[in-house]
């Protein structure tokens, strides 16, 4: 009987596996919980799944299930290489001029502890509404350094822990540049990451103001067959080109080595850009005009010169009147490097706020992407971009902010305790 | 094989029964994807439920399921009696001067097109994004007018439509208030949410300019038990007091009889007040304070004189002191009027904006609710509340907003063909 629930998750996970993508983590939670972990089943909405002819209790198999967590210790922190979530809040903050070495590692500890708690559905440790603690769906809390942090700890910043190059294309607002402390809160509960947010702010109260908070979101967590490539806005498949979790590839592009400062080995570069995304010019554009832009179609993010979503696109493929089936200034291409080093690992989401006046929209994407290195990683994409790329008629960076991601930590260390 | 399936499901229904809480639609649509509506496992996360030995085809149970659509068409509209999705955006409009009857009359023919399509995950006539379009969730399309409206219709306006009168502890910020035309577009995807306001809006383009959006949201869909009472910010249960769907006593409390103009009835009138809660000053109140002003228990809702969330509260315990076990003064105890007609269906979303300055959190409540008459139902227990209510320490009403909510239509009608 259990056997049979173990099969039936081992069948999503070949039907996964042979959809291309990689095994997310929320697969394996699954798995485990199917397995015989009960807790999960506690909360959440389950099925039963009935055993053969006289089988006695009914096994429960949570799908999406609030109870699922994320472990928080480990050599990374999670957040980064987690199956993004439907929800999450990024919040920059300010050191208040005060606060020194010894009080951001005071910070840092008081932080962690009630990250720790609250991605594994625990209350915070002053937590003043612990009922809202109870429900994690796989809670992330992720924290980056600017470079503000990193000089009041006196530590050595990576030389790419600084604002991006100015791009031409670039429209910035200063309310969504930069800060000296990243929190990344994700989770497929809204009302969970309202909750983290606040604690971690309230703990934060002494130390920092806030400089901007920025809220997205993808499709709800079992809308879709899991591992399903997000969509943004523009109806576009987006996050096909990813390098694959678990892979050495994957490792590699994204954990800081020893090119980096000591203190960041096992941490990453993280980069956020506010893209404004003019839904009303996007929707002037006709659908051949569209997936030329892009160099994929819009009905399943296939290249223009294949049928599947993670075909391989051919750039040499022309038309019979001799253009490329892949418009050389499309997103795609110019996106792509030669170089195999160049690339990253983008985690965005959706914005969709109130509009104003006339427009019927106020949306477009945070561009979240995490690399060892943003200068040889991030910068000559978004050069390369910024000189031309059809997509640049319809979208404006509008802020723009830079990171360090510090590793994880263990049970009896804390998040940034190599840096200080 | 499909006949285990079907017992799952009324397994499952039967638990949800014995909660002491109505069947949910969801609970309705999901046992209907089980008997065999095969479209609805298409996506979503499946289980797949093993029929006994010797069974062939296995059969897929979604739970949470992207697919699930509520019935568009109808004696009344969507979105009042339907259990609360996990997100929801409101928008107000205002009418632009030279829209008169005839051009109302082509604004809500559209407007119900593109509402029946997307609610049942088809792509809206001129749909710029149809691969949004794909994952209803439950989503429902709510419209409500407002007295501008109803002048310009020529329409005779129930005697509530109007501004509710001032309240003392009324803060109201102009920029939250009134508007002629209503949306109310809910889901438990917020991509589908974002999707569906942005196609009505661009419906509206020539009709009307957005007057203002709230958005708000609970817990995601699957996150709890099914029928679990939502949680707002303060940590409270809240939502317990609610007639119960599918009864009498619902019918009679919110939809519009013939006291209302004919053309309301199978509708209904609709509240709307934002409200500010201060969480901060929340946390500095103790336990048993939190639980006096609203006069039940944190944990899980129960009246302070009972142990479980449905008990009925006694307001004539008293304490070994000799005061009431429920104070008097208690949210709780003002908003229960003896008058079992001064009853409302509330259906608030929670609020939780970025907030500014030294605050922690711009959050509150969407506080909205329907009945079928505002000055009877409503305004008293409003009255009451403003003139005693513990509660008033920690919110503040910073925008309000009634409409009347013109009942379902027909395949061949469209919201608001009684009044035209
Ligand atoms: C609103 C702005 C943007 C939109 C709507 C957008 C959309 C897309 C889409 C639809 C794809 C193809 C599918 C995929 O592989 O994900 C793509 C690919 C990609 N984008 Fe963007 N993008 C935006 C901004 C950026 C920025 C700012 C960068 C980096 C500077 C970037 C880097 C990439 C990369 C590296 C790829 C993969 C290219 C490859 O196939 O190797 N994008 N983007
Ligand atoms: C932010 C403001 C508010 C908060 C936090 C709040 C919270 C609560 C809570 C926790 C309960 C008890 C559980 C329940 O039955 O749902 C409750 C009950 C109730 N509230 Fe509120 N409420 C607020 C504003 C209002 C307003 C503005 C009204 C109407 C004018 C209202 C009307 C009611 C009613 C009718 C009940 C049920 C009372 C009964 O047991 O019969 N509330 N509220």
């Amino acid at each position: 009987m259990s056997s049979n629930a173990r099969n039936d998750v081992s069948e999503q996970q070949e039907s996964a596996a042979k959809t291309g993508h990689r095994l997310s983590r929320r697969h394996l939670l699954l798995g485990g919980a199917a397995a015989g972990i009960g807790a999960a089943g506690a909360i959440g909405v389950d099925v039963v799944v009935k055993g053969g002819i006289g089988a006695s209790a009914p096994q429960t198999v949570p799908l999406f299930s609030g109870t699922a967590a994320v472990p928080f210790f480990g050599v990374h922190q999670a957040g980064v290489d987690t199956e993004p979530q439907s929800r999450v809040t990024f919040v920059a903050l300010n050191l208040l001029p005060e606060v020194d070495r010894a009080a951001l590692r005071r910070m840092m500890r008081i932080l962690t502890d009630d990250a720790a708690r609250l991605t594994q559905g625990e209350a915070a440790l002053a937590d003043s509404e612990p009922e809202l603690a109870v429900v994690p769906a796989r809670l992330t809390v992720t924290f980056g350094f600017g470079p503000g942090l990193v000089a009041v700890a006196g530590g050595e910043a990576p030389g790419w822990l600084r604002p991006l190059p100015a791009f031409t294309i670039d429209r910035l607002q200063p309310e969504w540049n930069d800060g000296d402390l990243l929190l990344q809160i994700a989770s497929d509960d809204p009302l969970t990451v309202a909750h983290a947010t606040r604690m971690l702010l309230k703990d934060l109260r002494s130390f920092a103001t806030v400089r901007w908070v920025q809220s997205g979101f993808r499709r709800a967590a079992g809308s879709e067959k899991p591992g399903t490539t997000m969509r943004n806005l523009f109806g576009q498949v987006d996050g096909t080109a990813n390098p694959d979790v678990g892979t050495t590839d994957f490792d590699g592009l994204v954990w800081s080595q020893a090119d980096n400062p000591g203190w960041l080995v096992g941490g990453t570069g993280f980069v956020l850009r506010r893209i404004s995304m003019n839904l009303d010019k996007w929707d002037g554009l006709d659908r051949s005009g569209r997936e030329s832009a892009i160099g994929r179609t819009l009905a399943n993010g296939a290249p223009l010169t294949g049928t599947q979503e993670q075909d391989v696109p051919d750039f040499t493929a022309t038309t019979p009147l001799g253009f490329p089936v892949i418009p050389e200034f499309s997103h795609l291409r110019r996106a792509r490097s030669e170089n195999t080093a160049q690339r990253i690992h983008r985690r965005g989401y959706n914005y969709d706020d109130a509009p104003t006046g006339a427009a019927v929209s106020n949306s477009g994407l945070l561009f979240a992407c995490f690399q060892a290195d943003v200068d040889a990683q991030f910068v000559p994409i978004q050069t390369r971009l910024d000189t031309l790329d059809l997509l640049n008629e319809w979208t404006t960076p509008i802020g723009s902010a830079v990171f360090a991601i510090p590793p994880g930590c263990t049970k009896n260390g804390y998040i940034g305790d190599t840096l200080f």
